[in-house]
């Protein structure tokens, strides 16, 4: 007779029936009950198996255990060890963090390497329990409040309806041999104290915590997709067509009351941290601009826009002769010059003739084959000739911006070197300054 | 020099200068400081202090201390006791929950009768913690993890941003005299379990964990806002101009993949438990209907239609030609009769004229002056003598449904009498057939 672990495998879980699955076990009694589940039902899988080296002599044994069981009922299996303890110092990350990382930076390898379909771990009820408490304890949104998902990408987690209990009741019932993790037993880890202390006191207080807590997730669920519903729709009525990641028409988003609310849910994954200074931008002055790692917002007159900031990659940022912010990692100003006399001073500002310019101008890292006229040389030199003269770091070419006329022609390395072409002549009539000011 | 606590309160809420107020004071640590500020701060206020008469004799001192306290600071105070067991054993509810009942009924009262703006209540942040999680351990969705409202119609919790903590320092350094709830002391309720067992498991992990508590259900509140958003937007797509408290076009509804999650926001405050039902409408015939006390929603060809049951409020339900489902407590069969045969076999059925019938038909309760003419009898007779030679019942009066022509002309009361205009004489061509069902 099947047990209900096995039913419910079966009935839910059968598309995975044709699929190429590995399994992450690691000798605890939930992935021995998975591994035990699949190897039962005549799933096709493999084993991975990591030994983070934490507790000595038990990590090893961990290890022994899976491999003994895998050998035994030939089933292929990949194990790794990691210097976790060096790993996370070395990123200043805490164990778990670490573990975490170096786990699943390894299970893609597998994956993409061998041609799984599926990653299928263990989780239970209890463990999203936890996982909702800790993200409420350490502050979050409503995605912190969803639990573990079932399928996320390419991991399942097939055990996810079931409690602890169920599942250590199915090992029992069934003799599996597994090993306890003396580390779970501690409550030094925020998860061990949700375990321990916190969720057995919920439970006493509701004899049917968990369906409830089930029951309480799915509600959030719907919650959080109506509110991706509305972030679609209202960003598609606010958002205009444009070359970059996000632009948003700030007369159209102040229509809405919960307009910060939905900047920061179209932002969120983008790495900005001062939120306040994205919500000011709607009403401060064009050009102003907040950065995440990556990612830039910027005010430019009655819109915001979100774009990359990407030094490396040979983008590049149009300037329009109209308008003098531009999406860019470093500012410059323009300025017609009105009196005869030229005043530059460094090496960041230069004067050129002014009709030469062809907009848009364009802002660009350098690119294979680039050329300019060095200011006072007799003739052309290759961009990289100029680095390597100038004993440029490998760092100092990568990032140097080079402003390239609408003609294709290089006007300026920026903060180094003009071009000859564009230099203030007995013929000039128009004069025009550009100033690098960050 | 004024503390965080006074000045938070002329800051905040500089507006309850102008008003008057009502101080909820039970004479614990909480209330008695909310007392405390607000006579310092001279708002206009009186105190209206709840003897649940559940712990003898200390019941009586709470009370004592709430009277002396306003009677030496002159304040007018209005204090109520309660046999709260009683009231509690009489509705089967909790002790918990009769004293809220009770408490909030005196209140509302006290606020229309003496014309009191708001009710002041001394809540504060950890209350609201307690109150997420034990919206989390019964169960709940969104609503439940907003943590308690500062202001909530004319209910103002002005401590709600301080901690437990602050507010008993604030009590200690001003020498305010409190006294202890025992009750507040023991593990036997949740919301005590919660402080004393739960909670601080949760600060001794987060040193910051208020804190992060309020940006949570902050975060959580934008979450709320931006469904709320979409329920609007969507219900402005899908529902349709209608006499009814709601009509959704369904196949419009059908092509929003989360639409379920929108019929359980629209329709979750009018009582309806059954909601798979409510969603298996859908796809269901026409005149299927699911019910909750007091709210219907009917199928209804391409459409789903909420609408109040009001068997008493002279609300009616009118009958199309082209439609035999209504939007009513009892179900009639229309049936145009092929056969001369008459089979009518009970009071339940009744056969008429059809040439005589004026559509839309209208089902309705008893109104004053209504009259009606017998069959069997000749001349009119007003339904309210019919209903008392009948012997009706105050309760059969008032459920009485009367089926009404077009006209306005009385045809039927419905499993009654059937009025003499409309029987089938020879002069009849068609004949239709009534028939209740339920």
């Amino acid at each position: 007779m099947l047990t209900e672990l096995q039913n419910h495998l079966n009935q839910k879980f059968a598309f995975l029936k044709e699929k190429k699955l590995l399994l992450a076990i690691s000798g605890g009694v939930d992935s021995m009950v998975l591994l035990d589940l699949f190897r039962l039902l005549n799933y096709d899988f493999a084993v991975a198996h990591c030994n983070f080296k934490l507790r000595e002599e038990a990590s090893d044994l961990d290890e022994k255990l899976v491999l003994d069981y895998c050998l035994k009922n030939q089933i292929q299996t990949f194990s790794n060890s990691f210097d976790t303890e060096k790993y996370a110092s070395l990123n200043k990350q805490s164990i778990q963090i670490a573990a975490r990382e170096l786990r699943y930076q390894w299970f893609d390898t597998l994956l993409e390497v061998n041609g799984f379909d599926f990653l299928l771990t263990a989780h239970h009820l209890d463990d999203s329990v936890e996982t909702f408490l800790i993200n409420f304890t350490r502050g979050t949104g409503i995605d912190g409040l969803l639990g573990i998902p079932e399928t996320n990408h390419k991991i399942v987690r097939p055990l996810l309806i079931f409690s602890r209990e169920q599942i250590l009741d199915y090992a029992v019932q069934n003799q599996i041999i597994w090993r306890e993790d003396a580390s779970n037993a501690t409550t030094k880890y925020l998860r061990n104290k949700m375990r321990h202390d916190v969720i057995p006191i919920l439970k006493s207080k509701n004899e049917d915590f968990l369906n409830t807590f089930q029951q309480t997730i799915s509600n959030l669920n719907d919650v959080k997709n109506l509110m991706d519903d509305a972030c679609y729709f209202v960003k598609s009525q606010v958002s205009i067509p444009s070359k970059f990641i996000l632009e948003l028409d700030i007369a159209k988003l102040l229509q809405f009351k919960n307009h910060k609310a939905y900047l920061y849910q179209w932002l969120k994954d983008y790495g900005f941290k001062a939120w306040n200074d994205i919500y000011d931008l709607i009403n401060s002055e064009t050009g102003k601009k907040v950065y995440s790692e990556k990612f830039v917002v910027l005010k430019n007159r009655n819109v915001l826009i979100l774009d990359r900031i990407n030094y490396q990659n040979h983008n590049f940022f149009l300037i329009f002769e109209e308008d003098n912010s531009i999406v860019s990692p470093i500012s410059l100003i323009f300025e017609s010059l009105k009196s005869e006399k030229l005043e530059i001073s460094n090496k960041d500002e230069i004067c050129i003739d002014e009709d030469k310019l062809i907009f848009p101008l364009k802002l660009r890292t350098k690119e294979e084959g680039d050329y300019f006229f060095p200011i006072g040389m007799n003739g052309k030199k290759k961009i990289s000739k100029y680095f390597k003269d100038e004993k440029f770091s490998m760092f100092d070419k990568e990032n140097a911006w080079i402003l390239e006329n609408g003609n294709q022609e290089i006007i300026w390395i920026v903060g180094h070197r003009m071009d000859e072409r564009y230099k203030i002549t007995k013929q000039t009539i128009n004069k025009f300054k550009i100033k690098l000011t960050q």
